[in-house]
């Protein structure tokens, strides 16, 4: 791609309109502006995929990559409790990517981005021999009604939403071609297209107090981020947590272990005092959003501890962690 | 790195104290708040850097990485007139990075940072074949103050800050030893640390009408962006163009050259309504900051013209441009 074709990527990649327009001056100019109602707190993250990290030209499309990507970032504002209003992107494109790939990655961006009036407002690309795509979320939550992970008491019910594991499972499809090719969809979608629980999140911020997270590393990894964010112990159910039938059809031996550790699911984990439980279930009920107990905050120190038929063990943090080297 | 190796990285990184505690809840949570007082707007940018592509491991330590991708973002908030506030850093790590380097990389961003009393308040760490620092920065600017490169008009004074050319040239002497190591230590240190003017762009900012841009891809290309953006011509002379003696001294031959389109210098340029310059060029020399009046803007298209003693030349964009592939 040459310096001319740059500028006519750029200015096709550019969205047409905004739908926070009155609010956002300077696309195109040094950085963005842009400004918030008075009531809100601003919620600001970052989420970084990185080719043959990540994925790579096998398991992921170029519209996947900017899909769950955006995603990823979409679901650390809901684990706040917030909205999504805008993203940056910060793209790094090695010479074998053909320009229609790239607008593939922003047409995946857009179409998950759409869903939630976000505006794409401001980005670098640079070159260079690895795919990296980091994107920028800003959103907004009302002012003190962020949930945070440290939120978590005694005797609180811990919940997870959706199913955990399906993720790892798809990416194990796509990986080693465990099954025949179609076969699952919803474990491959769930890898490729995650959707991120924003509207959870928001019934979540309208209870007192409420710990949240969102599955990224795998729910183990989360609940020792609560665990240890609130000072607290928690305990969980082998039984209880939420896996779905694909999973188990799809691989009995493994899905508990990708429910625990696969991580990438998107789904929100958190606890919530005991006395607002049962009016959470009939709100999720009434907005078609699955929620399932799965364990109890104790006094402790910061350990999550799971109950099976065999006894009690306590859980470390070994889910999904992009960083390892060994 | 293993995963503990992650956990104790990230722990190393955090700031140990805010400079805005009261104003940002949640680093280390899914995603950071931030909050803004009432009558100002919020700037948000993103500058990346890649290995081999804006640096190598010879032409910049690993302090200087990370010192010059924040200058690169606050000299963005600076051109719109801002101050900057807090950060975010994304990073790529290949393995062959050792922990303290990663450190260093870190140290750079912060001896920066706290010069402007910047918090940073959250990233992603990922490994890949290259390293790539991607930092998202947040600043503001009071409401309505903003500087876009689309406020120029006929009459207005163009105007650069500082000397341009000297981060180009310092580039040259580290790539090709042009000369004995050690000498020009002044355009060496403008490639490696690049220091932001935000002290001229707040002094812009009390102007009623500036057009402003940071000099990021080359003199030429910015003052393009300028004349295209404002729809009008800019008219410049050649011999106003400010270049330091060290440039002159080292290559007489390419230090105009270097000047027009070398970039990376983050001096601001722009045009001011010509009543308000003296008042301008009085406040900035009280300020011991340097600025030259370099051409004039008139009706037009878009279009920049170079004035030179053999006549008058249109400037295309040629400035420096990382995604070139050709």
């Amino acid at each position: 791609m040459s310096i001319s074709d740059e500028f006519a990527f750029i200015k096709d990649i550019q969205p047409s309109r905004l739908f926070h327009e009155e609010k956002v001056v300077g696309i195109g100019d040094d950085a963005a502006i842009v400004s918030l109602e008075d009531g809100y707190e601003k919620i600001v993250c970052v989420d970084t995929m990185v080719e043959d990290v990540h994925f790579t030209r096998q398991t992921m499309a170029p519209f996947d990559i900017g899909f769950k990507a955006l995603a990823a970032n979409i679901s650390d504002v809901a684990a706040m409790g917030g909205y999504p209003l805008y993203y940056l992107v910060s793209i790094t494109i090695p010479k074998s990517w053909k320009p229609e790939e790239l607008k593939e990655i922003y047409d995946g961006m857009k179409q998950l981005g759409d869903q939630y009036e976000m505006d794409l407002i401001g980005g670098d690309t640079t070159s260079g021999k690895t795919m990296v795509l980091s994107v920028f979320v800003i959103g907004k939550v009302e002012t003190g009604k962020r949930l945070l992970r440290s939120n978590a008491k005694e005797g609180d019910v811990v919940f997870v939403s959706g199913t955990v594991g399906d993720a790892a499972g798809g990416l194990d499809i796509l990986l080693h071609n465990g099954s025949e090719p179609g076969a699952y969809p919803s474990l491959i979608t769930k890898h490729q297209q995650p959707k991120p629980q924003v509207s959870l999140g928001r019934i979540l911020c309208s209870y007192e107090r409420v710990s949240l997270n969102d599955v990224s590393d795998g729910l183990a990894s989360e609940l020792l981020e609560i665990a240890e964010a609130s000072q607290v112990d928690i305990l969980i159910n082998k039984e209880t947590i939420p896996i779905s039938d694909d999973l188990r059809d799809f691989n009995a031996e493994k899905a508990f272990s990708w429910a625990m550790t696969g991580g990438e699911d998107f789904e929100l984990v958190g606890s919530i005092p005991k006395k607002d439980w049962a009016l959470l279930q009939e709100e999720c009920l009434r907005s078609g959003i699955s929620i399932t107990r799965i364990g109890t905050v104790h006094t402790g120190t910061g350990q999550v501890v799971l109950k099976t038929d065999e006894g009690k063990q306590k859980l470390k943090k070994e889910g999904y962690n992009h960083f390892n080297r060994s």
